[in-house]
Parts: structure tokens; C-alpha cells; sequence
């Protein structure tokens, strides 16, 4: 259907074009105009149904979102924008440029216009940020048929009518209620009887981490906002949710890669934004890393004598760091879902004491065999430099496993403390161990 | 409220406690149930009203669910599976072991024993594993005022009735219809002529990570699930999609670190099967690593003279594996989320050759005058090494975002190009080209 599509529109046949999309989804329908070309894109976004017109904007890339707005005139700006969930209107308008805004604001009715200021004051990442106000909301004095009646009469401009919202004369929140057990109820229940007065709600500064755990925990889909007098000024729906999932995923990704997370996606960012992203990072990582240039000339007469103990400098770092990097992504994870609590921080070091010596000593007896057996190196060489990876193994995980917790115990984000900063860590620990070892043992 | 409870919990109140949970959320009674000792959990479980045992059976552990039906009769099992929904039951029987299968299997009523059977055969992770079959059905030749009453009928039943499913005689999807379009429509509509026909659907042996992709793309909350024959068999709903997403990408995040993915909690996993999940690829990345072994004694000569050099190989290693991480990291993450395809192959590979240089010279340039003024390095080998810092980064960047997409071309799991494969192979490669220039440019 889409190859039709596209032929229609190389060859003009608009007509056609749009009795094809009156079968479409939507979203196929946003993605099918984000491969256009510019001028066709135009000509197909207009030439939309009014009722979909909105929806599909609200789906198209930040990109195409302002060359469309800067492009169409100030009457099709209007028939959008009024048209737009709350939401999607403040997801877009967040992201442009003050002279997108002021036109778009320019032609958004007086009320729209009021209620778009307000959310974009919302705190970045917050509750209130992300939710809309196209909710249902019912009084608790009605009976199920007055509910049912009010919901046809208003439903159609809503973002969902499946959870219902029962608040006071003050928009006060007093309880929620599905649309199945309204359907369940009789006409003539009453709806303040069979409401759900112990409500899971959210106040608008709630940070978005918080909002998708309660989304989790409790098998949500929608979610109420209020404010701090109780009032309720908005819902938050699950598909909202999946994309701040999605987010606070990568987000912390990026983190443990050493990364300041990035805002847009990879192929849409220059490189010289990426390049500052890792630069910071590299900088404080290659600064730190000079420490282990130091030891190493601490022990520069027992390297000049031994070079062979340099060999094998590479293969103990290389060890340490996985090592380090295994068990902190563990930990790292599990905190991040809610698993290992910080309160679990001796149980997590003595697990941690307990993979490192097994997996340790798998590794240090492996080693020793291949290094007398295939490597040739003498007994007490090979000794050494496996008891050394033992250690080093041991160090690493603990390190690893125990650092992210402090970090949150401290309040400070435990997934910076992921590969390269452990690495780092350990690669001096590591190598300080090794070279005491070898100058004790090898008798310099 | 929680306190209160426990309180009358350790005095044994339990007609009183009866009273506190009726007005508890049921993940919450979950919850309590989970933080008390054997004992007194299994008297709070019993004295659960029937409407809720199955569902709050549904939210706690796998390890509690065991040990409730290896203590409870019979017919306490009896009314507990048979309440629960088919997906609940499934997910649990899945990791049980064979006696307590078949203790719950033989107090199972026939019809449900076989579809519990006949789900427990899909293959793991697949999308018929994770549907449940309690879905609104209707027929398209129906009006609205009847599909109405047939909800009304049957929903109390269902997981839920938010998008119901219109199926002919053979049970064949023919079209899905929103409970809000059957609410807001006229009583005599046929249901035929306001159902949607485009159904988007998965098929019971479609990759739950795929149906999770169809959730995320059109903003799903539930999804149909047919067979060969386009036979309506099950619905995946949201909140299972949610618990996936984690799922998978704590899996890759395990992966990326070099690890078999666990299977449990982390602090539920014994440390024998932690480490043995991690040593596989340690002694992988081990053996590898011993390439840098090899280089190391083919320069000796080289180091023995000028042990300076060998102070520099730890801040080299360190840099070039940090700067491989972040670019395949980036890429990894921009792939899981279908942002970046692999036909962008070239776009990544000039994108990151960009970045590298960028970064690698800011790097290069720090560094020369770090080690010049700070550390009284000759110019000559600060050049030298602050030239192979530039090309360790170049070549990190590279091979850290290219890998992962020639991973995913030959059908391999990106995920696994990542951090210690990634870092270990680029070791390899800095450390041959650092001593190479070593070894040109100062003469030896």
C-alpha cells in the first residue's frame, strides 16, 4: 500500500492519495509523510482530513513538526493547535525556537494559549511536564446513567475515558473509577458508592522517574495529577510512560558509558555536540589515568630488570576493568529497578567477595597452566602474576559492586559509577598490588 | 497504615486486619505479604476475601507463590488458579518445578488445565507466552446496544475490556473496536460499520521484543494475537509490555558488560551462578587479551631501554577502551531503539571518524602540555605519545561504532560488540601503533 501511495504522489494524483490514507493509521500515515520529499510533504499534510490533521502532526519528527508550522498559514496553524492534545502541544513547543512559539501562540485561542504557558513552566522531566487535561471528570453526586450520558456528550475530545475522574466543586480529587466498572454498575448506582476513594495520584513536580515506578508497581494506565492543594489539574497515560521508560533507559546507558547523556538521536546530532558530550568525561577519566603512569615508574628498576613482568601488565587491567565493569552494571541495574537497596550494601559486598574468589580462581589456575605450559614462563613468574590477577579480580568486583551504592547513599547518581571510573580505580589498585607482589617475591 | 497493620498482625488480630485491607490496593497487600514470616503470611493469605486471593497470588513472588501452594489444601489451590487470569497462571507455572505443576495441574477444572497446557508450550519470551485469553468478543453483525449488554454480561471476567475484538464464526479477527467508539455511538449502530478492520496484530510465535515494538510505535494498550489461520487466540496487554522493556534492556545492559543475562533478581542468585555466568566471557576476553602479551615481548628491546614508554601504556589502554565504550554504546543503544539502521553503516563511520578527531586532538593537545610542563617529558616523546593517544581514539571510535552494526548485519546480537570485547581489541591495535611510532621516531 505504501509503494501505491508513493506512485500516487510522484504522479500528482492527490485525489486518489487521499482516499488511500482514509484507511491508514495514523502513526503509518506520520511516518509515510517523514519520507517525502519537502514540497510533497506540504501538499500531502494539507491535503489530511481535518479530523486527523492534528494527530498526525503530533506524530512527525521535532524537525518536520517546525518546517511545517513555518510554512502553513496562520489560519491552518490555528485549526492544529487548537486541536492538539495539551500534551502534544507542549512536547512540540518545548523543543522550538522563541519565533516558532510566538506564532504558534499567536494563533492558539485565549484559553489554549493560558494553559500552554502554564505547562511549559513545568520543571523539565516533571509530572507536570508530561501530563495533559483531556481527562473525564465526574461528580460523585451523579448516578451511572447521568455519567454515562455526560461522557457521550464529551468523550470525543478526551485522551482516554477509560479511568474517570471524580473531584469536588473545588476540583478537589476525590476518587477514580474505571469506564468498566461504570459499565458494570447499574443506571441508577450512585457514583460517590462505587468510586475508588484511595487513589495513586502524583503532584506535578514529581520528578518522571517517580511517575513511571507508580505506572509499574501498580499496573497502571493512567495516572492523576495534582497540585499541592489537591486539586486535579491533569492525567499522565501509559503510552507518555513508554517513552520516558525508554528515556531514563538510555539516559543511564549513556551515563555508565561515561557519557553525558544525550538529548536528541545519535544520527540527528552534530559531531561537535557529541564530542563535547565525551570530552569532559575523557579529560577528568585520562587525568585520573595518570596515576598509573607514576607507579609504574615508582617501579621502574623492577620493570627494566623483568620486562617480562610488562607483558602482562595489559591482560591484569584488561581483567580488573570487566571485572569491575561486570559487577557494577549489576548492582547498577538492580538499583535502578528497584531490586538491591542501599540497605543491601554488606549483602551485595560479601556476594560480590564470594563470585570474585570463585570466578578469581577459575581464572588464576587457567592462567597459570597456560602461561608454564604454553608460554613457558617459570613457576614462581607464573605464580605471581596469577595471584595477582586473583587479587585484582577480587578488588575489581568489590569495587564494582560497592561504589554505585555509596554513590546513591551520598545522593549522587550511582550509574556514573559504572565502566570507565571503576576501570580506572582498579587499574591502580591493580597494578599497585601486582608490582608489590613481584618485587617482594621476586627478590629485587 | 502499613504499621498499623503489622501491629495487629503480631497480636494476632486478624478480624481486625481483615477490616484494614479491604481498603488496601491489592499490589500493596502483595507487598505486605512479601515483608512478613512464613507463618503469618500464609494466616493473612487465607483470610484474604475470594475476590481478591488470585490477584494478590498474582503480585507476589515467584518464591512465595511456591511455598503458598506447597502449604495450602487442595481446594484452596483449586479456587486460586481457577480465579486467575491465564497469563498470571502461566507465568508462574513456568518456573515451577514438576511436582508443584502437577499439584496445581490436578486441581485445575479440564478446560483450563488444557489452555495452561497448551500456553506453557509456546516458546519462552514469544508473544503467546505472555497473552491471556479473558477478551471482549463480539460479532460484527451485532448493534451497539447489544455488544453493550454482552459486556455487561461477561466483563467482570476479563483483563479487560478497553478494546474489544470482533470475530466471525470461525473465530477469525475481522476488526477491533475501542470501548470509547461503542460508548459514544448510537445504540442501533451495527458494530460492523464502526469497527476498525486494520487491525494491528502479532502472531503467537512472533519475538516479544517485536509485539513490545508494535506497543511503543502505535501506542498501544492492548494487541490482538492470532494463529496460522488468523484465529483470534490471546491479547498481550500493556503491563506485561512494560515488565519486557525492562526486561530486555537490563538483557542487553548484562550483555554490553560481557555477561550471560541473568535470569533473577540479582540478590536472589546464588554466587555460584553469578560466577559462572561471568566467567565464560572472562576467559574469553582473557585469551585475547594475551595478544597484548605477545606485542608487549615483541618490542622488548625497546622497553627495556626507555622504560618511560612502558609508564604510558595504562593511560593509552585506558583512553582508547573509555572512547570505544562511548561509541558503541551510542550506536547499540540508537539500534535498539530503531533509530539508527544498518543501512547507516557509512553515515556512523564518518559520523564517529569526525567525532574522534575532534575529541582525540583536544585530548592530544591537553595531554602534550600536561606531560611537557607537569612531568618534564622531553618533547620528542610527549610528541610521540600524545600522537598515539590522537590515533588510539580515532581507531576506538571506529571499531566501537562499526562493530556493533556488522554484528547486527551477519545476525549476531549488537549488544555483544560492546565495552570489554570492544576495548580488548582496540588494546591490541593502540598498543601497536604506539610502539611502532615509538619504535620510528625515536630512533631505535
Amino acid at each position: 500500500m505504501q509503494e501505491t501511495i508513493m506512485k500516487l504522489i510522484e504522479e500528482n494524483r492527490y485525489k486518489e492519495v487521499r482516499n488511500e490514507i482514509a484507511e491508514m493509521n495514523i502513526v503509518d500515515i506520520a511516518q509515510l509523510i517523514m519520507e517525502l520529499d519537502r514540497t510533497k510533504l506540504l501538499i500531502l499534510f494539507r491535503i489530511l482530513p481535518k479530523e486527523i490533521a492534528a494527530d498526525v502532526f503530533s506524530y512527525v519528527s521535532l524537525e518536520l513538526q517546525q518546517y511545517i508550522i513555518e510554512s502553513i498559514t496562520d489560519k491552518e496553524i490555528s485549526n492544529i493547535v487548537n486541536d492538539l492534545f495539551i500534551d502534544d502541544a507542549v512536547d512540540f513547543l518545548e523543543e522550538m525556537p522563541s519565533n516558532v512559539v510566538k506564532k504558534v501562540l499567536r494563533n492558539t485561542d485565549e484559553d489554549t494559549r493560558k494553559l500552554i504557558n502554564q505547562f511549559l513552566n513545568y520543571p523539565d522531566y516533571s509530572a507536570g511536564s508530561v501530563m495533559t487535561i483531556e481527562f473525564v471528570d465526574l461528580k460523585k453526586e451523579m448516578i451511572v446513567k447521568e455519567a454515562l450520558n455526560h461522557i457521550r456528550a464529551t468523550g470525543v475530545d478526551k485522551e482516554t475515558i477509560n479511568t474517570c475522574y471524580v473531584i469536588d466543586k473545588g476540583r478537589k480529587l476525590e476518587g477514580v473509577l474505571s469506564i468498566r466498572k461504570l459499565i458494570l454498575a447499574e443506571e441508577d448506582v450512585i457514583i460517590g458508592d462505587i468510586m475508588n476513594e484511595d487513589v495513586i495520584y502524583a503532584n506535578t513536580l514529581d520528578d518522571q522517574e517517580t511517575v513511571a515506578d507508580l505506572f509499574k508497581k501498580y499496573d497502571l494506565t493512567a495516572l492523576p495529577v495534582v497540585d499541592n492543594e489537591h486539586r486535579l489539574v491533569g492525567i499522565v497515560t501509559i503510552d507518555d510512560i513508554i517513552d520516558i521508560i525508554d528515556q531514563e533507559n538510555t539516559e543511564d546507558l549513556h551515563k555508565m558509558a561515561a557519557m553525558e547523556p544525550l538529548e536528541e538521536e545519535y544520527l540527528k546530532t552534530s559531531p561537535f555536540i557529541l564530542a563535547k558530550h565525551r570530552i569532559v568525561w575523557l579529560l577528568v577519566l585520562m587525568i585520573s589515568a595518570t596515576f598509573t603512569g607514576i607507579i609504574i615508574q615508582k617501579y621502574e628498576k623492577l620493570l627494566q630488570s623483568m620486562v617480562i613482568l610488562t607483558s602482562f601488565i595489559p591482560m591484569i587491567m584488561d581483567t580488573g576493568g570487566n571485572a569491575g565493569s561486570q559487577a557494577s552494571t549489576l548492582i547498577i541495574r538492580g538499583m535502578a529497578l528497584g531490586e538491591i537497596k542501599t540497605s543491601d550494601m554488606l549483602k551485595v559486598f560479601l556476594k560480590e567477595f564470594q563470585v570474585s574468589i570463585l570466578a578469581g580462581s577459575v581464572l588464576a589456575v587457567v592462567n597459570f597452566f597456560r602461561l608454564v605450559i604454553f608460554e613457558h614462563v617459570n613457576y614462581l613468574m607464573a605464580l605471581v602474576v596469577c595471584f595477582s590477577l586473583l587479587c585484582t579480580v577480587v578488588l575489581a568486583k568489590l569495587v564494582g559492586g560497592v561504589l554505585p551504592m555509596v554513590a546513591k547513599k551520598v545522593h549522587l547518581d550511582p550509574a556514573i559509577m559504572a565502566g570507565p571510573l571503576i576501570t580506572t580505580l582498579v587499574d591502580v589498585l591493580a597494578l599497585s598490588i601486582y608490582f608489590e607482589i613481584a618485587s617482594k617475591f621476586l627478590n629485587l
